[in-house]
Parts: structure tokens; sequence; C-alpha cells
């Protein structure tokens, strides 16, 4: 069993499951809740309780899946719940699911008393590269992510490439995109091995450790993101609001992964104008994205709608719209100010691809 | 001016708001939000606006009066209002007002964007003695106080007598309630000082400044109670649900501080059964809170509702109910686990003074 140790938590990488039954035997919780959606109550669960026997007495907080339903409403259903069945400061939430239940379930335990231990069993390849790492909680609100969230670390995370098993291939491919992003902000060498894969349906366990890794290595440095951390959102400034817009408007909307793909070919573009991005790295972004995730009709007359949306993200400040941009593959650096006319270019750039 | 200097933030007893004044030149805000209800935008808004002409930009959040305004609902609204105008993480948020808007306006800044900062200027006795100190933030939900919230701390606390000019009698009575609690808990000197004082409306600022102190020294022992600072809980198991049925179910409905007066009466008699408050302690205890607040008419049959609340308590665990209580005035234990018969008891025992 592989194992990264993080300032404040394990992560565990272990099909065994054997980290969870340790931990719960080390520690004592008066009750459990397993928060879960649909479709990991379906697939998920009956492969945790088929590898913990001993864990015989929970109760379960099923939510609907879809981002859709990653908002107030249903983290009001979870503390409701967690307040009929009389939780109390030393219950465990255990969130056994994609990024909308280990962000939401992981807000509703970090506010329920003013803060229960839980711990992220992400089941999706791109809740296990991303969501579950760095301690950030929330919902949406408003067409926005994650408005409302906490800084609040998990008591454990474990992830096992099982559950992925259970995946449609859409979704592994919208994990992917996050691998992709942490190769083209730190590091080069893991991102040319991304780029060469040919399907994503066999992501190795250990492309998936790197990625951890990298993430980790990025949010412990800075924890509450007043810094370095930022570079994580490349690709999310502009990828969050396409997403959002098609949550919104679209019937199949965009899943994240696909969205933010669009946003670091979009945001690339940025980069080449204003931080000295190379045209051949360029080249390659552009190439690698639509390789892996084709072109999405990206409809024009939306864009005042999506700046509206960005003006509301998070990382701005003094009315600026803030950017991550990488200036090579590999690195990357944040804080960037860009204008409204230039985001709109960077949209057409995309379109003429 | 007097200041506490409490672990991340000082506490001002300043009149002039000089402090605020202070504070605002030396840290660089996007935009500031100022959270009031009707009453504090009424009457405390334009004294704030007089002693700091130069606060000339700043969008102002109304919420309605009273505790049962203390939910999800304005929360959101909270929350809708600074996205509306674009609140970015770089945005203060100033609560001016009693326990509800200090406490509601704290979480909402609190999680929003994970966090923005936030100042207490607390306008109401209650208020200044207890809600502003300690990084408490929280909303009810279910008839349940405060069980959604955070522990965050403010930026700084601002206490101002002036503000204390504009409240009604009622209101200083239920703030000096938690004030009689810090000197049972705490401080037997200063109790003795308190139970003398012929009416509460020339309550001084020296006395503000006592109890202040004395929550600032257990809370910064135990920012998360893990321990002592669930001394301060004394008279809030039984006094919430009190004051939650009446909330509930009576037209003119107790104030926090009157329904803790009638708490600590009854804890003070499961406290000489339990933990050896002697007669003469439950004697002075009893009269005191009779002087100052009379007798409530208890009703009989509530006792499953204040039962069932008392079960959702933050300080239970392991099913048991948990109690704060003195074992003589001046000091208190805590975590002591109480049978539901004895509760029951408890109230009956205040029906018979």
């Amino acid at each position: 069993m592989k194992q990264i140790t993080s300032e404040f938590y394990n992560i565990y990488f272990d099909n065994t499951l054997q980290s969870l039954t340790d931990f719960l035997a080390l520690n004592t919780y008066s009750k459990i809740f397993i928060v879960t959606d649909e479709n990991t109550g379906k697939y998920c669960l009956p492969v945790l309780q088929s590898k913990l026997p001993q864990l015989d007495t929970y109760n379960i907080i099923e939510i609907p899946y879809g981002e859709e339903n990653k908002n107030i409403d249903y983290c009001i259903a979870i503390w409701r719940m967690l307040l009929d069945f009389e939780a109390d400061r030393k219950a465990l939430v255990i969130n056994l699911g994609g990024g909308v239940v280990t962000d939401m379930g992981s807000f509703a335990a970090s506010t329920f008393k003013r803060g229960i231990d839980f711990i992220q069993i992400p089941t999706t390849l791109l809740s296990q590269v991303d969501a579950s790492v760095g301690g950030k909680t929330g919902i949406d609100m408003n067409a926005v992510k994650n408005i409302i969230g906490t800084f609040v670390q998990p008591k454990a995370v474990i992830i096992s490439s099982d559950f992925l098993k259970t995946l449609p291939l859409r979704e592994i491919t919208s994990g992917f995109a996050e691998m992709l992003k942490h190769g083209i902000i730190a590091d080069k060498a893991y991102f040319e091995r991304l780029q060469q894969i040919d399907t994503v349906d066999n992501v190795s366990n250990d492309l998936v450790f790197t990625s951890v890794e990298i993430k980790n290595k990025v949010v412990s440095t800075d924890p509450y993101e007043n810094g370095l951390r930022k570079i994580l959102n490349y690709g999310h400034t502009i990828g969050h609001a396409i997403e959002s817009w098609s949550l919104n408007n679209e019937k199949h909307s965009l899943l994240h992964g696909e969205a933010i793909a669009i946003g670091m070919v979009c945001e690339a573009y940025l980069a080449s104008k204003l931080v000295k991005l190379s045209n051949h790295d360029l080249q390659i972004i552009c190439h690698t994205f639509i390789k892996f995730y084709g072109k999405y009709s990206l409809k024009t007359g939306i864009e005042q709608a999506l700046l509206s949306t960005m003006r509301n993200d998070k990382k701005n400040n003094a009315g600026n719209i803030n950017f991550s941009l990488p200036d090579k593959i590999g690195n990357c650096l944040y804080d960037i100010p860009v204008t409204e006319t230039d985001i709109v270019q960077s949209l057409d750039f995309y379109r003429t691809l």
C-alpha cells in the first residue's frame, strides 16, 4: 500500500481498504454516516461493505447524482439527516463518491456543530486526483461554483482504483483533464507521459499517485490559497464559467473536466499572449486537449454571461479578473490580471481551432 | 481606550471608534459590507457614520430583528448579497448588531469564498460580553441553536458603551445574565459585585471589561471547545432548550439571557445534587436570578420537547446529555453526564421556587 503523508492527514492508495479498518479501530466514533449519491450507493457502497464486514452500523445519506445538486438545498438535507439521527460531535462522516459528494459532504460535516470529523473516499478519477486532496469544501450558488465553503482538512483520504472500474469512460476522461493540468503547471515529464497515453481507460495507479503527489505538494505549501496554490486554478477561471453556463443552459451539460479542458486551451492562449508561453507549447497544449476531448461547440453570444461568472471568481481582487497562466509546460504563474477583451479573444481562439 | 489582546485579534473598548478608523487605514479592503438588523440600522449605524465620516463607501446588508431569523434562509440572503455586489476575497464584513447579527454575519463571512475577513461590533450587552469574543459563528436549524457554524476568529472586536444607550432595559437585563454566569463559573468576587447592583441599566464599562476578560481567558485556553471552554455552557443546556421551546411556542418569547437565567437555576439544582454545590451557594444563585429576572411560568408537559432539544446539544457524546456544573460559586466542572430523570426534577425544582 502506497501512502502520502500530508501535514494533517494521510492519503492511502489502498484497494483493500485496510487503512479504513485500521482508522476506525484506532478512533472511537459515536456514529458513522456514509454520504453517497445514487450511483455510488449502488456501485461503490457494496464494494466498501464487502471489504469492511465489521462495519455493520451506520446511517446512509444519499443525495442525487450530479453537479446541479451540489447546492444549499441538499446541504440542508444532509444537516437535517445528521440532526434527525442525533449525530454528536464525536460522529464521523465518510464521503463516498465523486466531487459533489466529497465537496458537499465535507462542507456539511465541517459546519455541523461547528465541525465533525470526515473521511474522503473519492470514487471518480476526478475526485481522486483533485477534490480529495487539499481540504477545500464547498457548494455552488447562483451558478457560481464552490462559492460557499470552508478550508477544513479530512481525517484521511482513501484512494482505491477498484472504484474506478464502475465508472463510464466519459467520467474517466473528465478526471484525466486534472492530471494533464498537474503536468502543465508543475511537471513537464509527467505531462509528456500522459500525452502518450492512447486511451484514458487504462490510466495506471502509478499516474494517479503522481498527480496526487503534485497536488499535495502544492497545497501543503499554501493550504489557504494565499499564493502558490492558485496555480491549481489554471484552466478553471474560464473553465468554471463555461461549466456553469453549460449546467444552466444545456440539456447534456459538460462534465467538470470537459469544461476545464476547454478552459486550459483558452488560458494557454492568454498565457502565450501575456506571459510568454511559447507558440510551440501552446500548440502542444491545444493538440493534446483536442486529442482527448475533441472540439466543443462553444456558442457565440454567451460572452457576457461567462464574464459575469468570472467576475465572481474567488481568485479576483480589486475588480480585476485574475488568472493562473503557465509560462512554459511544467511551470505556472498566478495573479495575472487579464482584460475582458483578451478573455473574449481567447474564446474566439478556441472557436477557430 | 482599554484593550484586550487575544491570540488572533484585539478587543477594543472604544467609544470613539478610533480603533476602527485605524484598522481600516492599516488594511486594504476591496469592498466593505455592514450587516445590520432593522434596529441597529436605525440606531447604531448613524452613530458609526458620525464617528467615521471618512467611511463613505459601503454596502448595507439588513436582516430582520430577532433570533427566529438566525436561520439558513437569511444566511443565504447575506451570501446572495455578497455575490450580487461582487464581494471578492479582499472584502470586509462588519457585523453591527446583537448576537443574531454577529453570529450569522460571521458565519456567512467565514464561509463566503471559503472565508473573508470580518469585524464584530456588538451593540447589545449580551453580544458584548458573550457572542463577540471566542470565534464561534453560527445559525439555528430545526429549533436547535447554533447547530450549523464554524470556529473562525474575527479580525477585531470593537466594544462601545454608546451603543447600549439605545437598548431597552429588557435587552440589558438579558445580557446581564451572561455576566452573572461569568462570575459563577470563574470569579466569586466578580459575582458578588454583580449581585449588589440595584438596577442593571447602569452596568459600568468596568464590569463589561471584566466579563470579557474572563471569557477571553477561558476561550484562549481552549479555542475549539475540547475541554475548559465548555464551562461557558453553564445554564445553556437547559436554557437553550427552554429558549428554543419559547421561540417556537410563545407569542412573546424569552430572550436568550432570560432563558439561560432559568437554565442556570435548574443547573444549579443539578450541581447541588451531582457535584456538591453547597446548599448555601444554591440559595444565593436562586435568589440572585429571581431578584433580577423574576419567576418564569415554566409550563408542565413540555419536558419531552425540552429533552429532545437537549439530546442534540453540541456538548453531548455517546448518547449522554452532558452538563457544565459549578461545584462552588467561582468554579465550574464540565462533561458531567446527567440522567433525564434528574433533568426533569430540576425543572420541577424551578417551578417550586
